[in-house]
């Protein structure tokens, strides 16, 4: 039975496939001393339109400088999504007599195509694996059982990838039986944490005689992550299957638990509830890790997907029953609070035609009169907040506005506005296919059809910020493009760092 | 089925037993809306020479408390070793009507004497649990499974109890039919997360059809912690055999998920290890928690005890070969540095009756020199870090000691001292249980025989200090002490905090 560690590949979803060149020498360099027959150390890929990192491409350079360290048998993997068999010289010839296993990710409904991909990966003298993905949904391809037959001298090692980490063991063994049952092709077993059932699956897999297991250090990887590389070999080393000094595994497992404390891959109860109902991870990953929503909110949209809806609230539509010649939006930003006084001062001397249109609650606390008329653009994570925010809001004058339904995290509408909350029918102008406040509060505005709008907290950002924090930078200025192709005058009246954003100053206003 | 959640008691074990108030509410009031049966809350004692806090003693406030406001049936657990029949009613007789389980957590070898106890118990009206622990180890207690059939209407619930963390499936569905060849008493079952099998274990026992399973938010307990209360819910929950609202099992997993950030309980490679190899974790979560010992050293003792050996390196006898009048101990604070001078003159008026000993690394860069006769006190994790402060050192002059073999976390002999290492052959004055590097220089001072010691870079600590700085300091204190007893002339000569130590300064020594 055969090892496999894939740190660097699978870790890399965390670090963009960037890692430290010490952290990378210090891998292969312990793995050098552990019973771990292969290593997988990236991807290799044509490219792709976002940033990916050194481990995503392995250039030359890099496989060189690794083949060079390494005592091991090294792997990379390729998307079966992303490339087609004309693509494979370009990719591989330079991995010859460096690579020594070829993986490639293939999903279910891809299998014939891939089996097509790998003839000609095979060719070039290459170990080929499959991983096949989704191992739990593999009874729904009709076709698939009856083509894995065809693996045979052409796959080295048929993978069953836990792919949602919700399988146990005995669903473990029952696929293996089922794929026994058509091809004599060698096995493998990729298992995830979501359920803290890496382990136990893998154990399955290894007591059913599969050929070759994954792991990563630490358990490093998309999500919840995969099986530990030290957990595995502390357990077959305790059963008197491999022998090693425990320094080396020492060694390696300290700086990837080092970087853990910043990107804290590894299960909890998102991840879990995502496994326990097969959710992809890829989205739970990124709710998790952006800090934004709260685990409430993400937990409510899980179980929501798991029982089959998106969203089970449906509210009234939006349409506005007064005329305003001019919307506020109101960002998050403290220029609110730092230039209060000028603002109100501003909205008294018409205040029957203004609308404030909150994206954020976060400078609703300055606006607490009822004597203004306030909406509440409640995308996401913001009806929690709202509620939040206030203990009990009187909502005269105000009412909530949600983006069209279904929405992605579920509907929560916020005490007192059952009555005053409804959604809009679509995203007329601003196509975009998330849930940006920005892109709601404006298509509140349009329908309102103001003379003109003007922001305010719309800072921008300043010191450190978080990646969160320039996505949304970046996706507000998109926005802010597209609103200038529209007929419709609009600026900032608080300083703002947005270039999109043109901007009066809310003193020049006064008078 | 019943579910007990045991956070309060097992997680004390990083807490000392308080618990914030306020976390205390979250938790009863989220487990009111949770499909959960029992809480335990914690530990009913006798007092006990060492600081524990609230909830290792839950006095009769603590109970009304938690009784008014929980839903649900309250638990506490008794330490069968430290409870005699006689102490039962005045430590049970204030928990009547307020709590309804008993639990007693008992070792193989008592389990007879724990009958007794449970008599009692049960004669008061409580349902009564036993905690068996080590589970795996009960084959190795002849009489254990002939005793079973008397737990028959004297416990309610008979626990096997993983407690080193090492068991599998297999192990638990073995031992399950074992007992119930016995006797017909209600099982239930207790996993360790060591190995990440917790949840696989609990599933395995509750196919078995055990009446009652553990487990802890986000696993809070001893050293590598238990199952988690969140994965046992929302497994159970997706394979449909419970129901409930995830927000208040996301309520109160949040607020464990931030004291965890502190404490850090779960699993890591020291923990795999001694579940694997089936140590007890009570040492090894003291190895851990202080950040004292590398984990290195830690995997080192560990892998040492699963081959049955407490050490495998025994060194030559230390026994002086000069006469030196002064001895110096150098300890690790900042004032060596800052009287650097001073204490460089010092040595050099004399410095072949002068011989120094390092009780830490730290300051050992401050006298490079050969010139001077060097020995270095390597107590715990000293050699290690001997080695990674010189990168190659020069060793004329200089020699190692160690303490008494067989010493608990092995021998590492840094580079270069591989002839030029000893070891004590007893503490002969300073009867301390540990490997304090202080009392192991003053052993060797009082092998040399000076006519007197001089202590500096014993400084003790400024500002916001770690529990385990506290605890070294209050060691020292008590090592100083007793060399106050002997007939010999000691005093630091640099500043020092340290009451026991009598000052003359460096300066006033020069002329």
């Amino acid at each position: 039975m055969k090892l496999l560690d894939c740190t660097l590949r699978d870790g890399g979803y965390y670090t963009n496939w960037d890692f430290d060149s010490e952290l990378v020498d210090t891998y292969i360099q312990s793995f050098n001393h552990l019973p771990v027959d292969y290593l997988e150390i990236g991807y290799r890929s044509n490219p792709q339109p976002d940033y990916l990192g050194e481990y995503f491409y392995c250039p030359v350079y890099v496989m060189d400088r690794l083949k060079a360290e390494s005592k091991k048998k090294l792997a990379i993997i390729l998307n079966e999504k992303d490339v087609r068999a004309e693509d494979v010289n370009s990719l591989l010839a330079p991995c010859k007599s460096l690579i020594d296993l070829i993986r490639i990710a293939v999903k279910p409904a891809n299998f014939e195509r891939a089996l097509g991909l790998s003839k000609v990966i095979k060719k070039m003298g290459f170990e080929v694996s499959f991983n096949l993905m989704y191992m739990s949904d593999w009874e729904t391809f009709p076709k698939l059982f009856g083509l894995m037959k065809e693996t045979e001298g052409v796959v080295d090692y048929l993978y069953l990838v836990d792919s949602y980490g919700g399988v146990y063991p005995e669903d473990v063994r029952l696929t293996i039986k089922r794929v026994r049952d058509k091809a004599d092709t060698k096995l493998g077993f990729h298992g995830h944490n979501n359920l803290e059932m890496a382990l136990a699956n893998t154990l399955a897999a290894i007591e059913e005689g599969v050929n070759i297991v994954d792991s990563t250090v630490t358990g490093m990887g998309r999500g919840a992550g995969n099986l530990k590389t030290e957990l595995l070999l502390t357990v077959l080393n305790s059963k008197g299957l491999i022998e090693f000094n425990y320094n080396w595994l020492s060694k390696v497992t300290d700086p990837f638990q080092q970087l853990q404390n910043n990107y804290e891959w590894g299960t909890n109860l998102p991840y879990m509830v995502s496994g326990a109902n097969s959710i992809p991870q890829k989205k739970v990953m990124g709710w998790v890790t952006k800090r934004f929503y709260s685990f409430n909110s993400i937990i409510r949209a899980l179980s929501n997907q798991s029982q089959g809806r998106k969203d089970n609230i449906e509210l009234p539509v939006f349409v506005p029953n007064n005329k305003f010649d001019k919307v506020i939006i109101v960002g998050g930003g403290p220029s609110v609070k730092n230039h209060k006084k000028a603002i109100h001062n501003l909205i008294n001397r018409e205040k029957d035609n203004v609308c404030l249109i909150f994206a954020s609650s976060k400078n609703s606390p300055h606006f607490k009169s009822n004597d203004y008329h306030q909406i509440h653009a409640l995308s996401g994570n913001e009806g929690y907040r709202l509620e939040n925010t206030f203990s009990d809001l009187n909502t005269e004058n105000r009412i909530a506005v949600f983006p069209p339904f279904p929405r992605e995290m579920g509907t929560y509408v916020p005490k007192n506005f059952e009555n005053k909350s409804y959604q809009l029918e679509e995203f007329y102008e601003m196509k975009i296919n998330n849930e940006s406040a920005t892109a709601l509060c404006i298509e509140i505005a349009l329908l309102i059809n103001p003379k003109e709008i003007q922001f305010i907290g719309y800072d921008g950002y300043d010191g450190i910020v978080s990646e969160y924090e320039i996505e949304l930078f970046n996706e507000n200025n998109i926005i802010f493009e597209k609103l200038d192709e529209l007929d419709i005058n609009f600026y900032s009246i608080t300083p703002t760092k947005y270039d999109q954003l043109q901007v009066k100053s809310v003193y020049s206003e006064l008078s």
